[in-house]
């Protein structure tokens, strides 16, 4: 990633863990350089999430934070996930079965190529190369756009722009949860705002499939999660 | 294409020439099968066009239209691209300097990943299969995300899907414009219901990019375009 210590850099920050870390670190790595955030609300039940990230980018003093209106995706497709409001309910993690661990329930279709061709586009508009995001592929249930092959795909298409080949990265694409959790601590990630929960409830519902992994991952890392949990 | 003569289908329409007979085109091919039309509004200064669209897909009787709202789209990339209402002005087409035909003042950053990436969602969440669009590869000048390299590179990544893999089909890619106004003509399309100026005027300028395309194409189809032109 020599190159993109070089240049300004946009970085999708949905207000979750792994961004908010990935935040932090990007805006450290390229110093002086720009960063330009990006966020979309696109009916998540999560909304919450938002917040967290507005506030991390403050937090984190980046060049500009949009939030992306895709509003009008919850109801075009919210039948289809159960991570939209109106969708279908979201599941326990020990609900999900072992066929349905491939692309569970909380799958929004599509929805990591449009938020990264979203990010690329305003990425060639403000002459910043590269684009990163936090996905993490070795996630206990696994979503095909979080894939090693995801990510080189959608850089093999990009590379084909004439003029301003976007290039994706996702530098915690083969780290574990708990190494990202590790690398906020060093990096003074304020963790009690950030938000995983798919439920969007007051307090997070520690059941869900992103809960449990949040709490293993503070676990294993030796540490606490400061969210509150509900029960 | 034998698949998709099964299935529903998306089919994005703007409203311009290629867009309106691929519509047209498809709802006759896939006879009972439902049409699902997705439509844009990412800014653009000839918004006419939407307009154009809604009355092709009314006139060919599609399942549902979709016109969604991108209009953030403009000010976060408008000053990228003189497509976009505030930015640059569009040129004539013998303005273009031969260094900017591989992609001209006129090319949206991104743009055609960001709709078919959407589009690649609705389908899913419809349990269509298949997507289509109205690129031509063998425009007088060029964008790189309307070449038969672009389509197979994004098909490629879109097959790593686990559940729905969606193929995104270009019918047109490698058909003159003269072909598809033909096509046109022999379907019945009202071409005086399709808009492709970019300049957005009360009418057509005649001189920009996509009007000297188009009045060429209806001249090799020994045809006459019944759009008003300026002047």
């Amino acid at each position: 990633m020599t190159r993109t210590e070089l240049g300004p850099a946009v970085v999708l920050v949905s207000g979750g863990l792994d961004s908010s870390v990935l935040l932090h670190h990007m805006v450290r790595a390229l110093h002086r350089e720009p960063v330009h955030a990006l966020s979309f609300n696109y009916g998540q039940r999560h909304s919450k999430e938002i917040e967290c990230a507005k506030w991390q980018c403050h937090a984190a003093g980046v060049a500009e934070h949009r939030v992306l209106d895709l509003s009008f995706l919850g109801e075009m497709i919210g039948d289809a996930s159960a991570l939209v409001a109106g969708g279908q309910p979201v599941p326990d993690l020990d609900e999900l079965s072992r066929d349905q661990l491939d692309q569970p329930p909380t799958y929004v279709p599509n929805r990591n190529m449009m938020l990264l061709s979203i990010a690329g586009a305003y990425a060639e508009a403000r002459q910043a190369q590269d684009v990163f995001y936090g996905a993490q592929a070795l996630d206990e249930y696994g979503y095909w756009d979080c894939t090693i092959s995801f990510l080189e795909g959608l850089n093999a298409v990009l590379r084909l722009n004439r003029r301003e080949p976007i290039t994706i990265h996702a530098p915690f694409i083969r780290m574990k949860k708990a190494e990202t959790v590790k690398l906020g601590l060093e990096l003074g990630v304020d963790f009690s705002h950030t938000w995983s929960c798919y439920r969007g409830g007051e307090t997070a519902c520690g059941a869900c499939p992103t809960c449990v992994e949040r709490l293993k991952a503070f676990r294993e890392a030796g540490a606490s999660d400061p969210l509150a949990y509900h029960g």
